[in-house]
């Protein structure tokens, strides 16, 4: 049996959810509310110790960390295989799943707390942002004391553009050999980018790649085809469908 | 045939290294400068566009990521198994081996930088810094323009310093249950994880952990008793032995 925590827009839910529809995977599961800050609640840190989503639960036993899940799914559930065959097959696809965790995993978080979630600071003092929002954080907690409640300066916005552009530069680069990442074979490395580039899409920041990279313009719309897809990607799964995008820029608020 | 381009005291080169020894893998090799910046030029960019070390060369293919060439010579090279042999148990290897590359591999380049890599930069302005030293960097440019030509605050370091026995912590509960991180399987885990805390002591951090970990420091003592650990961190892989080493706090320099 398997049983997800995870929320519905974040993206390394996503990457699992996607997954887990390519191989038609059910699952039971546990709506966190990030905005309530449930993922930091003590239960749940008893079982993700890092107070992030998504976490699996399958037949009892925990497992953490998304591409570890994908992983694990992989070889758990190799009836429908999402991985290259050879070792040296699999390293090329982890040398992307490394990266995709380094670079725009990390750049895409910059934007979408600018633009979407810094309402959720809304009334707090600088230092109430920092005690009960920055160092209750097991692993994000440098990230949140540096964005502060009014959000990233444009320099850090700026250099998680430049992650981005350098990021889809390097797939329009690795697409020319084939319709996926890895050439012929659809992989986890197409699939953990995908809530990546959905990200941007559903923040208006697509421009930053639409023009120079008519490859992974087409890579996402195969990707949007896949029947999994629509599957992980539900409605409420976008943040436009329930916050209001501000523009990127740092602001003051409430 | 294995070919490795790596440094002496590149604690990534020195994951690698210590993988190979495990297994009794010999190789020959490429070293590469990095105070002359040899990883960054363009023939070595052809193999490894991160322009980082260490790069494997196997029977003529590249493998790149210190972390994927460790899973990658473990696949090709079983006989000496460095891994659990469940899908269980390699995900919980994973979430070791992804919580390290987060959090304490990045941490330990904040003092490493300030306390010995400084003088690289003597006699450039800042505005070559920018341009000769942060921004040749495809995957590290960030990281060098926050540092600058005079290093990095002392707020950064100290969050780098919490990242590091926020990991000591964690290695003391683990090791709760055994000599090594997964218990009683010496794993990739232990091995990637040793040249971080290697590179502290070296530095004269060990203080940062010592009083509150005795089991990460009988830990320490079992992985330098391996056969392995001399082969991997031979006479010269220390910054202390070449370079003098700096108080951490930020300074001005010529």
């Amino acid at each position: 049996m398997l049983h997800l925590y995870h929320a519905d827009h974040s993206t390394c839910s996503q990457k699992v959810r996607f997954c887990m529809a390519e191989k038609g995977l059910e699952f039971s599961e546990n709506k966190i509310d990030l905005a309530l800050k449930e993922q930091l609640e003590p239960a749940y840190l008893k079982i993700n110790p890092n107070g992030v989503i998504p976490t699996l639960i399958h037949d009892g036993n925990i497992i953490i960390d998304s591409s570890v899940i994908c992983e694990y799914l992989e070889e758990v559930f190799p009836e429908i295989p999402l991985s290259p065959s050879t070792a040296l097959g699999r390293a090329q696809m982890r040398k992307w799943m490394r990266y995709i965790e380094e670079v725009p995993t990390s750049a895409v978080r910059f934007p979408s707390f600018n633009m979407a979630f810094l309402p959720r600071f809304d009334g707090l003092t600088d230092q109430q942002f920092i005690e009960q929002q920055a160092d209750v954080r097991p692993l994000r907690n440098g990230f949140f004391r540096r964005m502060g409640r009014n959000g990233f300066v444009d320099e850090d916005i700026e250099a998680s553009f430049e992650q981005i552009t350098k990021t889809t530069s390097r797939m329009e680069q690795a697409l020319a050999d084939g319709p996926w990442l890895l050439g012929e074979i659809y992989t986890l490395a197409d699939i953990i980018i995908a809530p990546l580039i959905d990200r941007m899409a559903d923040l208006g920041l697509s421009y930053l790649w639409n023009d120079d990279c008519p490859r992974v313009n087409d890579w996402f719309i195969r990707i949007q085809a896949r029947p999994a897809f629509d599957k992980a990607f539900y409605i409420g799964s976008r943040l436009t469908e329930f916050i209001e995008i501000r523009p990127w820029s740092r602001h003051e608020h409430e």
